[in-house]
């Protein structure tokens, strides 16, 4: 079932420490790696987590702070020269994008793996990404600078179907795909069988969203209502609660105040100052207000619930 | 004695590994720091080598592919966060100090700290650094874009001075600074006392030369003859020797070579490829050429002799 992971490649803040790598998450769905967030050592992290660079065919960047995007260059430069896919996509910011692009036209010229760049608003509202089973949009963060979060969401899932009893009603294959998505049967002799009698219900989609660095404000929750699984910067205590606002951050208090007006079923916290080395205070802060509080550390991977 | 050391940060080659960072050396001359080459990830191996951002003036970039700097941004970031000293020279060539310019604008805007650009010429034979005891210059290297290498020189020494003589022919304090540069005394009763009854030797004065990414090529040896610690790439070892030469890069054997013609007294190598993870073999392969050869490895800190 382990299907729909994160992984935390980096929870420090703008400056690195021996504890912290700067900002980067990986999330895991089915076959593919979605990047969310590229400081620098992103690379690295990678490798250390055993992520696989071919499975890698999405980066999403919540803004243009250097610890949460100055990983791209080496990363792509690596994606390049291994050319391990034909292609990834960089969903930034227009002032990103052409950093980005200036960078790798100095750095990394003859190559045939191709970066595309999708230019993400800083409004938020956006869907970034779709397939078949997943949805990607961005939401409105309140940072120093523009900002954006990412809300990752399954499609609601099918039915389970039920074959001793389609095979009891004699149901024809054909008619199988439409009775996955409810709907009743009727027999060669016109009885209708409900569709609760052929299947069980359908597993939850599942729900991540990643709020990079941003001030408390009452509107993230409204964004991420009924989330599964928030991850939230909490880059202070709650002990410097007016240093976050004015940096435009969060305590872990103020986290867990999103993740519970939010009604997040978990809370995750990272985006560390470089002034804390033990991650246990932030737990503790933030238990207080949402009990189901972890703090993140390099190294982890949690599977979504 | 150990006023004169090089602390080897990253001794991988374009992609990083889980065994190689990227090039990163830090040269320790008395109470300051010079980089060489800053690789992604170089402000953590600092921190992991205890190395003080307050002592690092300057950095030097040998060449422009992203091995060699990508490091800077985020190296640059943290030493504006931190405010740790007024300012940083880096010594770059025009293109790359327009590309970092860019980028630190970008990511870095308020901040008191300076960065300073001191254009280099893809030519080689310049002074970049100047002060009493040490010299920096540049030398061209052989690969496929523009590149440099670094020869540290000290300054020749004064003589040091024998007391127990200086007092028995009652040397003013005024003349000594002339006798430690070599000058005879004259008594009041018109004797003539050669330098070398009142002065012991200099002690040597040391060198350190940095050939960064380079094709083998003889004019190498003789841009760097007499240096007493040479460093050298050794990206493959002889068994690659046609890729290494079609690359712009060297092997231990090539290194060796060099190492030899200008009658160096150790060779230090590394920028090993991705392929290889032990480096044993690059140490075997180069001292069967030239014995003293060492290959250096990420945590290592050699003392120049």
């Amino acid at each position: 079932m382990a299907y729909f992971k994160v992984h935390f490649l980096g929870c420090g803040s703008a400056c690195p420490t021996l504890f912290h790598q700067p900002s980067c998450q990986v999330v895991e769905y089915r076959d593919r790696l979605y990047m969310v967030d590229c400081g620098e050592g992103a690379q690295t992290q990678m490798r250390r987590m055993r992520l696989k660079f071919s499975r890698l065919g999405h980066i999403f960047i919540s803004h243009l702070h250097g610890d949460h995007f100055l990983g791209l260059p080496g990363l792509l430069s690596t994606l390049s020269l291994l050319q391990v896919s034909g292609s990834v996509t960089i969903h930034i910011f227009k002032e990103g994008a052409e950093l980005i692009k200036t960078i790798m036209s100095a750095v990394c010229r003859d190559t045939s793996f191709e970066i595309k760049y999708d230019i993400i608003s800083p409004e938020g509202g956006e869907t970034v990404y779709e397939d078949n089973n997943l949805i990607i949009t961005t939401f409105p963060l309140y940072h120093r600078v523009p900002c954006v979060g990412y809300l990752f969401r399954e499609k609601p899932k099918s039915r389970h179907l039920n074959s001793q009893m389609l095979d009891f009603y004699k149901v024809p294959v054909k008619d199988r795909p439409l009775i996955r998505e409810g709907a009743d049967f009727i027999t060669e002799d016109g009885l209708t069988v409900a569709n609760e009698r052929l299947t069980r219900p359908a597993d939850p989609a599942l729900s991540y969203a990643y709020c990079s660095d941003t001030a408390y404000n009452p509107r993230v929750a409204v964004s991420v209502k009924g989330v599964d699984t928030l991850y939230h910067e909490a880059t202070y205590l709650a002990e410097y609660e007016t240093k976050a606002s004015a940096r435009g951050h969060s305590t872990a208090r103020q986290a867990a105040m999103t993740a519970a007006a939010a009604g997040a079923r978990r809370l995750v916290m990272g985006h560390y100052s470089k002034r804390y080395e033990d991650t246990g205070a932030f737990e503790a802060e933030a238990s207080e207000i949402f009990p189901n509080s972890i703090a993140a550390t390099e190294g982890m991977t949690i599977e979504m619930i």
